[in-house]
């Protein structure tokens, strides 16, 4: 993307956020997780709370559970069942409530994923292979380009444009994504609508959140073992904590270049104690490394206890979870095939 | 694809046509055309004509109008409708019968278009580059790769694979395809059915026909005019062969590689009449171009006598052929229904 599409996407951003406040009701949200493990607190922080937030206020919400995600790197679906059912654990405990947020998997909705096939028409191989996350994650998986991963830019623009959604809460790395779909909804319109706008481009809300890293001051990741899972028990979240990565200087400042480890902790605490990490720092003075894990870990366990005790019992009852699972879907199918009628429609293919 | 694989696959086709000779109730068929025109002679000849043998011989029929391919590499669907209505007009009036054969657009069963995700990850850039008919196709277009020109051999594989059919008849050119759909097949078993067999491996049916060219001696295109449709009218019949190429040589003789427009109108009058094109052009004797022509006329009209005559009665009807079409799609979009259902069990997402 040139700066000039950044800017005017930041810029679009700003001018939906600022609608949004203004007419919630006119909004439609997407947003979704790869459904392959368990959430933890970065999530938490820089999105799942503020999709909770948007749904509040009284934007409608579509949230995908992206299980055909998962197969664009990987050989396996791994435990795809129990990671889906966990994250609808999680998104009903942090609020998200079904009969206001559309929750569903992927695999479940035929019609949307269809699209798949005339948006396909609509871009280039070229297009396809410039996606930077495309690249990123080619390389970070060091393993031939899967025909799916090639194609996710286009899956996603199908994700979003199924339901016609206009807000796309995104970080600013994802922001291509966005526009590639753009880019689908445009020409879609142009090419096969004679003009009429079946699809609306839709805009990135981008999240300018601090990117919360692992106790070890690395990349979240499971494998590394460095994640507090939002299904952790306190005593697991303090275990964790206790062992992170900080520095030797007694007197806490919240430096994220010079000091990025003692920076994330009090990112964490100021994420759940709704205080600046500043103040934190200040407040902490020189009681060094202990004093700052031990507030790192009453900010977490105090600001989880409601959300894991909703999720416990949640979590329990599968069945319940499968039916939610399943409204979800039957909602999701009735719009995407809505949806698909249209493009049938505007593409004289309505026999 | 190697010289060993083509044998295989030539080996393969001869076992299975003398298995359906045998037991043709045990075999299931997937055939079908793009919807870009009216079926011409070619079609008839080397392909229609042998599914409508197939289906009374009682193979299980899947007739595929591939509404989709027509935009892997034109902007427009053109008059899609039309096209769609008028081929199966021609697939009736050639007598395949909706109740043994089940005829549908591609566009209308979203369950197997969703096939195409699962199988996107079962494939890699590289191999979809390599297909050699992708490879001809952007030849002949002269346009930027579409991404739905990439991923042609997916879609085709979920074509095939839906509606597990075991045969396919192809000419030698699209072996390719039939040899990437039972790759897909051996690596969707393989990698989520944990060996099961879901998806069963198909065999190309090879079709070795004499191609059919134009009247120009070229290969037979609408946008040369070189094409005998067979919804054309005896004297439209007339007048295109009346302007066929031949050569000077008064007397005929069956050399497809000296005397190209002379062998292709005698293989026209040889398909139609069933007498060997060499016994045709002895009993012509030194007629010449005239006398030659005379026969091909007397036996395409002849011969497309009583398929015209019901296609008239046939094509008149909208309201019917949509009914046809919709109950084939119907009917495909069960049997679509049911392998999803296998495929998300078999990947663990069938919530």
């Amino acid at each position: 993307m040139t700066i000039t599409t950044v800017d005017a996407a930041i810029e679009r951003s700003r001018e939906t956020a600022a609608s949004i406040e203004q007419e919630p009701g006119r909004h439609r949200m997407l947003t979704g997780d790869r459904p392959t493990g368990d959430l933890h607190i970065g999530h938490y922080l820089s999105s799942l709370r503020n999709r909770v937030a948007l749904q509040e206020r009284g934007v409608e919400s579509f949230v995908l559970i992206a299980d055909y995600q998962v197969i664009t790197d990987r050989d396996s679906v791994g435990q795809i069942k129990d990671n889906t059912l966990s994250l609808l654990a999680d998104y009903l405990a942090a609020g998200l409530d079904p009969a206001r947020s559309t929750i569903f998997a992927h695999s479940a909705v035929p019609q949307l994923n269809q699209l798949m096939l005339p948006f396909l028409s609509l871009v280039t191989q070229a297009e396809l292979q410039r996606n930077p996350t495309v690249k990123d994650e080619l390389v970070a998986s060091r393993r031939p380009l899967s025909g799916l991963l090639l194609t996710y830019p286009v899956h996603q623009a199908a994700d979003i444009l199924f339901c016609k959604a206009d807000v796309v809460p995104v970080g600013k790395d994802q922001l291509p994504h966005v526009e590639q779909t753009r880019v689908v909804a445009r020409r879609f319109n142009a090419r096969y609508a004679a003009g009429a706008e079946v699809f609306p481009e839709p805009t990135a809300l981008i999240n300018d959140h601090q990117l919360i890293l692992g106790v070890d001051g690395q990349k979240m990741s499971k494998s590394r073992g460095n994640v507090i899972r939002l299904a952790a028990t306190e005593d697991e979240t303090a275990k964790l904590i206790r062992k992170a990565r900080t520095d030797s200087e007694p007197t806490m400042t919240y430096e994220p270049e010079r000091r990025p480890e003692v920076a994330n902790l009090l990112t964490i605490a100021s994420g759940f104690m709704g205080v600046a990490p500043e103040t934190l720092a200040d407040d902490l003075g020189s009681g060094g490394g202990s004093a700052l894990k031990a507030l790192v870990i009453e900010a977490i366990n105090e600001g989880l206890r409601a959300h894991r005790e909703r999720r416990q019992g949640i979590a329990k009852d599968r069945a319940e979870l499968l039916q939610i699972l399943r409204a979800g879907n039957a909602k999701a199918e009735a719009v995407a095939d809505h949806t698909l009628t249209e493009v049938r429609q505007a593409m004289s293919m309505d026999y």
